[in-house]
């Protein structure tokens, strides 16, 4: 057998650790060599729970750790683009989590250092390309099987959290669209077939949350976009689910359509009592897509090994931006604005 | 236009009343013009609300009556067989409601009276055949749509009465089976293209009203029977569901298999809250087949007046009374019993 | 018993033969006795099938008529407005099919005038305010099931007609979303306590049918609506389904949600064979709402006989054209417009 | 961190593939270190993907290497009563696929080894047992969400295979409720909280593999088990379906049911067309439960650790095999046999 790669991870909070776990424990042919974290207890957890030694909170020596082959960067959204250019510097793959950048300028830049880096693989983490119901999605639409695509229906909706975390996080988030709504914009370019989008139009409402007005920030947002060649695209995020959460899209085409994650069935389980005919939702993304997450890092080992194509490309990455961006410029505008 | 069929109902408690109202109103080419029955109040409501003029309490009065061609029967059980003989031999059509009777000698002597008048339409009301979803499925197996159909599951499943009204009914209603599964029985029968049955075997429990004991009856009943050829069927009867009545059957072929009814939606609304993601389930067999009882009166009306063929035969009513005895007798016996 | 309103029916194509079975026989306390139309086959139709001698094409005297107490108008959406006025004028009831008028002008003479007889019901035909499972909703709603609802998602999406019909209709039709959409922005009124409507933005694309570009319409649709008090709502309308009619609302509160018509199941009956485990679609309006056509008839008698209060008001057609009208000029403006 | 349980696996065939991966790659705190086989390309397999270099053909030999705590065995049935018993006796745990043994004798010899090695995991392969949302019916049954549960209903119907493989199989396999039953079996015991089954009736029908009549199997089978207390129990067994691999159980209680797997759906995936609204289904029992397989072995896993209490007993099996016996009695006698 080929050797296993080697990986680091920088940031071990909520979703570092999922996806540590996954390098851990749950995926083939790498290691899990080396940890970074500005947090005491996370670099902890990694020796702990891990059994990985090479833990530094220098990001510096983390990338310059020559056992290393690829780092994966769980960091906060503003560093994103200026480790993911360090980490391609210093020779290394680089997975790092969505969004690249909250300006198109920084994710250029990525792609520009990117580009003369041609041998490393620099992967974005839409994570909802590695579900498998997406997947066959894809793959059918494809083999033509709902005709010529026209329109993407897309949503990401939280089940709404009393205490109002994300207000505070508003600040830095981007915005609804910047934060949720970017994972729809990757699926509807991908299922159309990456088309030039065009314009996008936006609107919204604090239904539970006034807190965001101040951000200039909703916790339900509407958006469509329109794309060269005709498609459309319609958008809703919320943060105010009662139910779960409940992740779908649909994808009309001119000889069927099809549906992704409608129900957000938690489980198989349906039960009749007093309270009707019922299934539990999805509590979260975690729980909707712990598979995917497991498969992503499946996908970008077997990448950086040489043995499938890149599944994604930083430009994917840098189009969603550009398209988030000229959304939430349109919810603040009121106008539609050109993307 | 030709002349519409002028009926007569005898029975007007809530199914009669049901019947007399399809009559009334909601069923084309027919005049309610009498009825009849011992309940003073009855009568009232057939002038009050029905418009018939015609009232009676006497039923060979009713019988006698020149004026309609046809009788509507919802009385007791316990003179189904015996009315209809009257009424054939007084030259009327005749509708009544299930069963025929609770034993085979009595259908017998039906078929054979209704024989020396092969004019006179006698149509025993086994209401699930007019529902539209199950005509979609007989027509669906007639084409060939599920190849060779070999097994029927069919259940009737009333959602819990906590007055356990049917404990007292239980003496004079022919047991769980006579009662509920006949439908499923008479189903099972006209899907399978009416293989002879050959034995039958019976179980059940009481799972939440004791008083049936003494009845040597069942809250909860299964059963499995053998036909000719090989075709299987399997009943479930229960009186305890508790969100709400649940009628459903599933015919299954060499080549697919159809379901009818499962989940009992009570209409096209669909909630998602902190209960879950849920719809409400009928709440009993008027609610689940309000059109298809208005659809049997149609097809009476229709038949009569020599516009279609006779949708179901007396000996319908004769092979599933033959069933449901000896599935009757088994749950007693605790043995297979011969049909 | 009172007596029974006697109604005229003026056009009987597709949907005004509907309402006149509807009347002549599947409605209590009504009397079909007079219809009008250019069209002598209607007429005929109106002699044989319906009953109806009192037949003529000539609308003057079909309002003069002394036997009427009220008048069904199906006739083309041009003459909807002034036949409203002449028929109030006439001292009768008015059920008027939707649209109102294409205008809101017109609209508002027809309240003017309505508003100067004031025992008289002017009802217009937004049917699926009548269906069971909008009613449930409705209903649950205002009961504060959902708390408060903030957000409508609604679309009429038709199975696509190969033949191309509507291409040549819609230089009449006042485009897609006047024709389809609305009924969604009725019932998004509706189901949102009739918020004031501030403004409207939609997008399109023509997926399968060039020709109607030249009349600036579109075969999918997408608006997004803006209301006072921050609810908004998201309306699609589509030409080109491949699998049927499905019309289906979705109503999002603080508290839970209701969705209306997922799915668009024929029937009650699932299939699973080599094509998966399946049921099908609704095929078009009338198959979908056809007991709401009913209902809704019945709502007008029982209005019209002074038994119940009007369902509806005209100012609600006037409202949804309003919205409508701004819908359309947004899809030829690309820019949103105030409604 | 203590030390992984070391773990050999006999038998690589397509189940024991899968249990090897999840041993080698899906499940922490373990290593594969030896396998045994008597088929070389199934040891070169164990070398070459699951890096395990310790293989032999020799059963005793791999019961004798010191280097594994702990054995799997995913051999033939006629060898799992004797080898669990020797692997026992060379002091290792063991995890064997069920059936235990397809008579009650050899399962009661395993027990009463098992007794004598009270410190040893002996765990049979129920697989379902593992799957999430069994477990989460288990959980809800067990904290009262149905109140007192009294009838299951279960099956295992497998997707046809024409090239009937299954019937040259059905001279070994102890007949269609022995071989797919005895998972339903196990089920209906656990949801009912272990009752004693008292009698069995069974029938059954060849609906398209002529060549199970020798062997005096079907490819279509039902069961109705009757436990002491009143508790119920019915069981379909198919090899013909033709839709896909549809294993589903529902629990009645007297407060509610719970339907598990209904509508087999492969993924998240809708289809909208020309076929109607449809889902694939799992094509087989490893689709189905892929992630169960791997619950299993981490359960097996932590069981032997010493990190939770064995999830079910070899008396599970032994029950389980001696209801399943009977009710392959009662297929041929066609009387009810005691259990």
């Amino acid at each position: 057998m080929k050797q296993p790669l080697r990986v680091g991870i920088a940031g071990l909070g909520r979703l570092g650790r999922r996806h540590a776990l996954n390098l851990a424990h749950g995926t083939r042919h790498v290691q899990l060599v080396a940890a970074c974290s500005p947090v005491q207890a996370e670099l902890d957890f990694a020796r702990a729970e891990l059994g990985v030694n090479n833990v530094t909170p220098d990001f510096d020596a983390f990338l310059r750790n020559p056992q290393t082959d690829a780092v994966v960067l769980v960091t906060p959204t503003s560093l994103h683009a200026e480790q993911t250019i360090a980490a391609l510097e210093a020779g290394k793959h680089v997975f790092v989590e969505k969004p690249l950048a909250l300006n198109v300028e920084d994710c250029e830049k990525v792609e520009a250092v990117a580009a003369r880096h041609p041998r490393l693989v620099a992967m974005v983490g839409f994570v909802r390309r590695f579900d498998a119901s997406y997947q066959q999605a894809h793959a059918n639409i494809a083999e033509g099987g709902i005709g010529k695509p026209f329109l993407v229906r897309s949503q990401t909706c939280d089940m709404n959290d009393p205490s109002g975390f994300f207000v505070g996080y508003a600040a830095h988030s981007g915005g609804i669209f910047m934060d949720c709504s970017v994972h729809d914009i990757d699926l509807a370019r991908w299922m159309l077939g990456k088309p030039k989008a065009q314009r996008a139009y936006a609107s919204g409402t604090i239904a539970m949350h006034p807190g965001l007005a101040k951000y200039q920030d909703v916790d339900n947002g509407l958006a469509i976009v329109d794309f060269e060649g005709g498609a459309r695209a319609v958008f809703y995020a919320s943060r105010t689910f009662a139910h779960g959460h409940e992740t779908q899209t649909e994808i009309i085409g001119t000889a069927g359509k099809l549906q992704i994650g409608h129900g957000a069935a938690r489980d198989r389980v349906v039960t009749s009592d007093a309270h009707g005919v019922r299934h539990a939702a999805v509590s979260d993304f975690f729980e909707r897509f712990g598979d995917a997450f497991q498969r992503e890092m499946a996908a970008f080992v077997a990448t950086c090994r040489g043995e499938r194509e890149a599944p994604l490309t930083l430009n994917d990455a840098t189009e969603a931006t550009r398209i988030g961006l000229a959304i939430t410029r349109s919810l603040r505008s009121g106008m539609p604005e050109p993307v």
